[in-house]
């Protein structure tokens, strides 16, 4: 197969076009610097979006010989691949979609850690200064548009679903197309391609040509997740905790179907910050939905809300089972809702500026084993506070089961210690325990060993 | 199912909009005059296009409800739908390329009745009064782009095909799109709706915005050939040999599916053509092909072409099994001598006014019995005009097939006859029974019961 | 000179780039048919549009020479032009808006000639046939665009103005187009093209990009009146009677500067109109306005209203001396108001369908000596039918003045003879005298001499 | 008068439409800081732009109590002016063109003060840290577009010219659009105002809708040359220098009208770039050209460079007296030229990276009265760095002539002292001379004292 990878030079789109002497010279050397393994990778995950590969070690050994670098022009730069995928290319040309991704990825990696988190100007370390990152990074990524009336669904979901949930995941997407709504999840196969895969026939079927399919991801899951090809805007956050303040910023909504850990973990962030007192007032359409054979998991994740958080938290989200249309129509609604409290107090479509994002869920959390251990995971804490470490267990277990550094990690270390409130501890376990059984943590085919283990405080 | 029909009135699109009294006034005239019967039955097609019905007659009886009627309005017109399929809306309203499709219906039906074939001053009996009949009714239904490049590849094959057949045209229409090239087929199920979808994936990835997806139908097809919710133009010309002379001579090359006596029509029909003296010189690529499942069909194909019609016809096509990426390397290649033929030539890209198409091509054919069996079947003739009568017999066929006249007619004077000569008769037979034992003469799940018998000269 | 006239062949824009067979053969002959002279003549006309020649006959004598044909080609036509003047080319090749303008008298003059007034299926006798091919005409020459909001006002004046009137006029224009309103005129110099001129810059400040410059000509005065260049939509209506219902239905106000006998018809047309019962209703906002040294003028027309239509026909139009902000401020509102009238009726508002526009105002008055003796100049009628008399004595004169034929007409049978009711005659010979004496029936420099006489009853 | 100032507030235009809460936070503190004097004053040219004020201290002075400021709102900022001149306003509302003048003022006085010359990552005193600065500044304007042709021609010229003068500039600039050109220069009146104006009518015949009218303005000048309302693009260059370069990199060619002292620093500016050894192969047409009152001018300009620079500076013009329509012939010939030869080198069209701009012609120059004496004006040196300290002389003199610090700085030390070699500061007082005689030096009806005195070596 060696003989078929192929070598490059791909020009630029968009904002690469039009470059000083300057920025050619100093993204030329950031790309070598420290961040070129980051950039590397996730190039790598990018053209390999045609592949089947889901897991982020494997991919990067089977194109070990894989290198990307930025080639100064006369005007602008040029990116050179070595030993690319050849999914990537027809007949010797880079695919156009995927071309632009690659291009997203020099943006985000190389651009984005110069010209914000890497300008001794920006503040990142109080919540202003993040969410103020968070908004100059989708904004550089073109992902703003004044004139677009709120309309993005989130969809957040398993990567790994079976065939009835991936096509009930399209079903959902057509009917929220079908009334002028737009997709955004994390990229990735699964719960994130199937309603972008169904809303491309709504939209096409209401002639509604400026669909947005966004995808928004983040360094250390792009390779197991790497964007399909419909999504029309990448964004490569910097970290998770700013892949998920870009999604409750962005997004008008949030549907979640079912999904593993990374679903979990998601859910637990939207309720954490939903449960702050300053968004009391703040519409925002949460939707859990699936087919008729994941009933049975809705109830489970729904028991453990009202088993950690309660029913404050239950109020926030609503469970509809089986009935894509009523979906849409209760999402439609919800984002109507919010569209009039937005209007009324002069807020922005595009950008949640009033949500209240405490700090507890933008640090980012290293999920190092001692990290890990040290999680306050008891009910003698304000809600959104014990919603904020629940979120930081789950993120630990999901890099564990997909993330390359969380794989080497558990493997050299062993597995995970969590430990907290007897009776938490065993609901969460219950819960990751069907999660398992369900085949939830993995693609099918693969056995899957728990990277964690529930110990007693 | 009926308390779920429709009534709904529907707003114009496009040239509908700005009319004078003088329009409005015949418009709603025209539509209430002989023509209503064809009107309302295409308009049902259309509205029903999401449905699986696949007999004119089962379409009509299931609404036989159904009525439409043209709704003078201040300054334009309205068309009031009642007890239409639910299929056609979402919450009450009607989905807006169905509305389109519907529009394309009133103005192929009632306006070019009134404006092109019932205008006093055409004449549409010489072979140039046809051409310029057809070449007003795609210009009127807004086809023609001048700043197009050659690129719409004309899909023929057949609407009852198998899972792997329809999965092949749809990897087909994909790597098409990967090469910037569009589609055209006669709209329906099958092959004709396989490459389309196949070539909004690959269009979306290379983000070709302006895929053109034209169908073109007729009215006594389109019943049993709804189009598909992609066709993003719709024609309806007026009889089959209007609408077969459209694909010559807006398409730049041709495909051919598997398919069953329609789809040996289409074939024929346009080797006749290619075979006239004055085509020698015509760059035109014609592909069959399917996947490794269809090479028998295809070797059957070639050999009752080498049979009747002999080795110069042959010439003009290529077979090439199972390799959707070679198909569609040789079709860019192939439209890259047409553009260059064009461009020498100072012809247009919109239109191929060079192609000979003499009237034995372009006379329409009524498939009476008597007519049927006067069918000059035999090779004492010029190739062009054997196959002509080859095209008018397989056309007989599909009417007593699929046509709610055809099968009317056939249940009333037994099946039509077919004469001529016996080595000819039996090659026809042969390829037609083979279509019968594939089951590509029904949908599956219906018993096929042959329209036709061959009887001795 | 004669050495620097030009040869050329002009490529079409817009409609003629995608012509049938049929068509090309029907334009071509139709443009050698008996519209040829017509349709030369209009040609020079706008060929000639950077010059001064203010006298159709003295035009065509110079470039007695001149001579356009329609030359067909594969698969549209060009324009072929000898001894052309030069000023309408740079560099050897003709200017866009020209050429523009050019293919403009092509559509309306032969295109027209064949398809609307020469389609035996047109009524155009009675008055909603009339009104038909006025909107049929108006919408093939592309004037109709359902997204403008109403903003086009109509300005009428003389051609042959002082410079402080046409240095009024222009800020006129320049303070409508600051108020994001459109300039409709009757093409050619003076207070056709001041408004215009002044728009321009207006549109500019205001960064309207889309300003529109509607030029509404027909055949006879096109030779006097050239379209200025900045004209961009160029509409040539068969006669003068189609002309002025073109104006009142398109325009959404009327701005009148200080004109001559021309003007004094236009006025007669529009307060006849407006006069009639039906029309009451209609919101239609008339101004009349000049600087300072124009008020005497505007006290003699107001005058001679009042005299001959009386009081009713004085509340439909307010006078503003020297100051333009305020006439664009006035306009403003009552075009506001014209939005509103028609919303509420579900009106159009690119065509006032409501206007009645009786059949004593759309007949095309020939003024024949015999004609002009026979008006019917008297108060023994509707004030609305003796202002169409009224209004056809001016025009009568107009063409003595400045048309070709009505000259020749003058020049063989001497003088037209007008009678009627003495006090009546009285004051429309006073009105004309003091046109004369202002110099306002011919371009500055050239001898008047009147071309018809007031004679008893 | 002050009764009619006015006080508004103005909603953003382009890119301060979606801000975040820091730049928010940023701009307004920015505004407030030492900046604020050039932001206002700049703001007041601004919207004074209607005006006749052809002095700076005049004008600040008029309107001593003007005052603008940032105002944050909830996702953006607005401007809030008071006492503004009321010609920027129509009822109240300040016309777009203006509107978008003002942010271009706050863009690049407050942002590019934030963001380029303000961050410390930037080098501002290396050549080429000099032109990557001037090319931020540019772009961050908006300035460059990739997918226009090279089709922009710089005019230089007084603002102080004759009525004959002024017309002819009207003349070049409409000749220059009917070939396609488009329009750059320093802004203000006179010369600099009469190409745009020509070329607004020459575009429009062309139908030539995206025609550039570039200003390129600085903070010392703006006062004196506001931008005239045809400006569609306004960029404010921090310095002299800057705005030099800019006019010498984004230009295609330059076209020099009679002008004064500012003129002659422009002159002796370009000449000094292309005089250097690496620009010999640039292609870069110069034209000067005038009315034939203005061919005494030239000679005398032409005969001071022969003196001073010798002949092969003369060989990088053309002279071109009265006859616009030969010197946008010559200047399109040229600028085909250049795009070839970019073309050749892979260069691109926006901006002229290739151009040899050494740090004598970058470093801004303050023309306090030593460094004024200190100008090292002998010919014994290489001419382009006599061309160099030349052009500081004549800058200075602008300076003493219409900038606000300049004036003052006379006005308190007395005229400036130039001293070198005697036979060249003969040629420059000379030529000085003559520009005052031709009341070249201020608006007409002003008497002119001369700020310097040449003195002794």
């Amino acid at each position: 197969m060696s003989t078929e990878l192929v070598d490059a030079k791909v020009s630029p789109t968009g904002q690469f076009d039009i470059l000083s002497k300057y920025e050619i010279h100093r993204l030329t050397d950031t790309s070598r610097g420290p961040q070129y393994q980051i950039f590397r990778n996730c190039a790598l995950a990018v053209l390999n979006s045609g592949g089947y590969i889901d897991d982020g070690r494997e991919l990067l050994e089977t194109y070990s010989n894989f290198d990307i670098s930025v080639i100064p022009t006369e005007r602008a730069v040029k990116l050179q691949v070595r030993n690319a995928p050849p999914s990537a290319f027809v007949d010797g040309k880079m695919i156009r979609g995927i071309a632009e991704h690659l291009f997203a990825v020099l943006r985000d990696i190389i651009y984005v850690s110069s010209e914000i988190t890497g300008d001794p100007r920006y503040d990142l370390v109080s919540a202003q200064g993040v969410t103020d990152a968070v908004f100059h990074i989708l904004r550089n990524a073109g992902t703003f548009d004044t004139k677009r009336e709120p309309r993005l669904v989130v969809c957040w979901g398993g990567h790994s679903i079976s065939g009835a949930e991936y096509d009930y995941t399209k079903e959902v997407g057509y009917e929220l197309a079908l009334r002028h709504l737009d997709i955004c999840t994390g990229c990735g196969p699964g719960a994130m391609k199937g309603p972008m895969k169904g809303a491309t026939i709504g939209h096409a079927k209401q002639r509604d040509r400026r669909g947005q399919y966004l995808g928004i991801s983040e360094p250390g899951i792009i390779a197991a997740e790497a964007p399909n090809p419909i999504v029309n805007q990448l964004v490569i956050m910097p970290d998770i905790e700013k892949r998920l303040e870009a999604f409750v910023r962005t997004g008008h909504g949030i549907i979640v179907f079912p999904g593993g850990a990374g679903t979990a973990e998601e859910i637990l962030y939207l309720l954490g910050i939903l449960l702050h007192e300053d968004n009391k007032q703040q519409p925002f359409p949460v939707i859990f939905t699936g087919p008729a054979s994941a009933a049975e998991y809705f109830t489970q994740i729904d028991q453990f809300i009202a088993d950690t958080l309660g029913e404050k938290a239950r109020s926030r989200y609503q469970i509809i089972i089986d009935d894509p249309a009523e979906v849409a129509r209760q999402m439609a609604a919800g984002i109507k809702a919010v569209r009039q409290h937005r209007k009324d107090n002069g807020d922005a479509y595009y950008f949640n500026w009033k949500l209240k994002v405490s700090t507890e869920f933008q640090r980012p959390f290293i999920p190092t084993h001692d990290n890990m251990r040290k999680l306050a995971l008891h009910k003698n804490q304000e809600p959104y506070l014990l919603a904020a470490d629940l979120r930081r267990a789950f993120s630990g277990i999901v890099s564990g089961n997909v993330k390359d550094e969380g794989i080497r990690n558990v493997e050299k270390n062993g597995p995970y210690e969590l430990c907290g409130d007897p009776q938490l501890m065993h609901s969460m376990d219950t819960l990751l325990q069907s999660f398992a059984q369900q085949q939830r943590m993995k693609l099918p085919g693969k056995a899957y060993i728990p990277c964690y283990k529930i110990s007693a405080p």
